[in-house]
């Protein structure tokens, strides 16, 4: 029996859509008003979704609180409070879109799992607007 | 890396469960309250998911403006304060249960997609009703 | 000790915003697209919230189950699944505005409580747009 | 055309995290606060999603009212106001995490459908924790 | 300039409406469900919100980590995961219905604060049954 | 009979707690993680609520048209992707904690409108913070 534990779990952020290597001009067309030089922020939620087997003698797939340190230690630490761009090692070159940043998170957080688990995470840059991946 | 970016909606529409070919019992039996002959409303909220490779260049799989832009021109101005038996032409025939809509709602968006990206939408009749279809 | 006790409840219904006594023209000025001739619809969501003193002997202001019922049978039983304009004989003269259903409401459930109780009434018409009554 | 159709339902119910045939000791570590032996409560929300094709006749996957009737009768009437260890059979015997209640809540909408519809259940512990269970 | 502040926690605990002065019959008649002698339990949230001056030389009312803390120590340790009739000494006689609940919260929560301060407290037993008490 | 019309909307916006007046060390006392000097960001949600008498011939208190305008002008295109400390003239000096943010945004609109309607205005700078101001 495969089940799936969700988590959520929020962090506050600045950032800017932005390519250092294309002109000013460029990045204003392609990233709009979310190119203000002067960053522009959001409260990102995260759902952290782990599947796997049932454990039978605890009835976990996953203890909970490891997921939520987990997601403390490797997400709100690193990214809460922070301005992306500047503060953020992942995207002093990457560009913090929120499909750039689901990715990374995903994968800071696969690496603390055991490997028979599997992954989804769902990031929410708005509640209008929101992302998810699993590793394909 | 494929990711899935979601986009949320709404709109403001009047309906009624009702086939023109049934009997008033027929309807009265199977469609119970939502067969109301005066109709009925709702606040129908939809989430469109798109899934695809994330762009190199721009960090995106699809802009979302662009997406918003489609759902604003395919969903809102043609439903939005509408009456769906009435007003919009899809359910000139077709009942307007949530399963029909969001499978109309799926293919109106889904021909304004790169073929190459796939769809899932969510319609939210209530908060406790809600329906999906991708196109399967 | 006065507390006020808060029971939220929903119903769905189909409206206008049209006075008969008017022009075509006046309507659609004054009411936009809430004006279609063939009605549009809300997820209406209630709050009532009553204020009074806590009874000693039950530690209740009032048996919430007691609210709920007057919600069902002056609010959800008289609107839900209806046509504003046509089914329900509140407004079968008065403009179903938010402001003015809020208040048919409060009437409503005011007159089967306890004189001694306060009542306020809120009333969304969509999450984004809602109104508030107290009888002042 | 296959599409989901989803319904939410909640229940409160007590519950608390043991194993009889452990020592205090073990289910301290293991389930820590959750293991009070006065127990505690949530508030559970319950999403069954099923999926199946459109009836041509009727626009419906399913009717919801009729899933929202199995919810009522298998899932609200059995363990809504109960203390789960005490009172609800399922887990006399087994404990009563997340991940075992979904499966638990599963079994029993499951029997009750059509076998060629496919279901899906999500249970709330609370807003961020919640499991998946789809049979799988 | 006055402002209020507000800051939501929560916390969950299983509880029992009940009086051990009364039979269990007069119990039952009023309490009904929530009268189970083996409890049932619910996710409680509340909402602090302090009301003052805002301070010239902060900009604040009151610095937010305080008030969170002040919650922290007075509601979250002493009511998370615990029976509220069973492990909270207010409890032991009084019934904690969530008039009495919100109450004692407010009380705890008050003598912490700063008297020139005034406070509002909202307790949710569920999302659609809340109580407020601002000590008046 | 008066009735209170709410309308909710957002931006999101980078911003940073500090006074120039003060000592780095000050700021990081008083201000702690508020105040890394590349800013932080939040999804910003207001609600502005108009007071006043209901229009006989309208059944209006406000046409909630003009109040969703007052606010896109005032206060979404003034601060929506701006960073407030740099991109804002009210906060060139004054510092942006969510209780001067409220108040600047409540005397904004309040100038667009009739004096004899009354406005309160909620700010949310997170799910879990928030802050009400009415001009008193």
């Amino acid at each position: 029996m495969r089940v799936t534990v969700s988590r959520k779990a929020h962090f506050n952020a600045a950032h800017r859509l932005y390519r250092k290597d294309w002109s000013d001009e460029q990045n204003e067309v392609i990233f709009g008003k979310c190119n203000n030089p002067n960053y522009h922020g959001h409260n990102y939620e995260i759902i952290a979704s782990v599947t796997g087997e049932i454990n039978k003698d605890t009835g976990y797939v996953i203890d909970v609180k490891f997921l939520k340190n987990i997601i403390k230690e490797e997400v709100e630490e690193a990214f809460d409070h922070k301005n992306l761009n500047l503060d953020v090692k992942e995207f002093k070159i990457l560009n913090p879109t929120a499909e750039n940043i689901v990715v990374v998170i995903y994968n800071k957080i696969k690496e603390k799992l055991d490997p028979k688990l599997d992954l989804e995470v769902t990031l929410y840059e708005t509640p209008r607007n929101f992302v998810t991946y699993s590793g394909k």
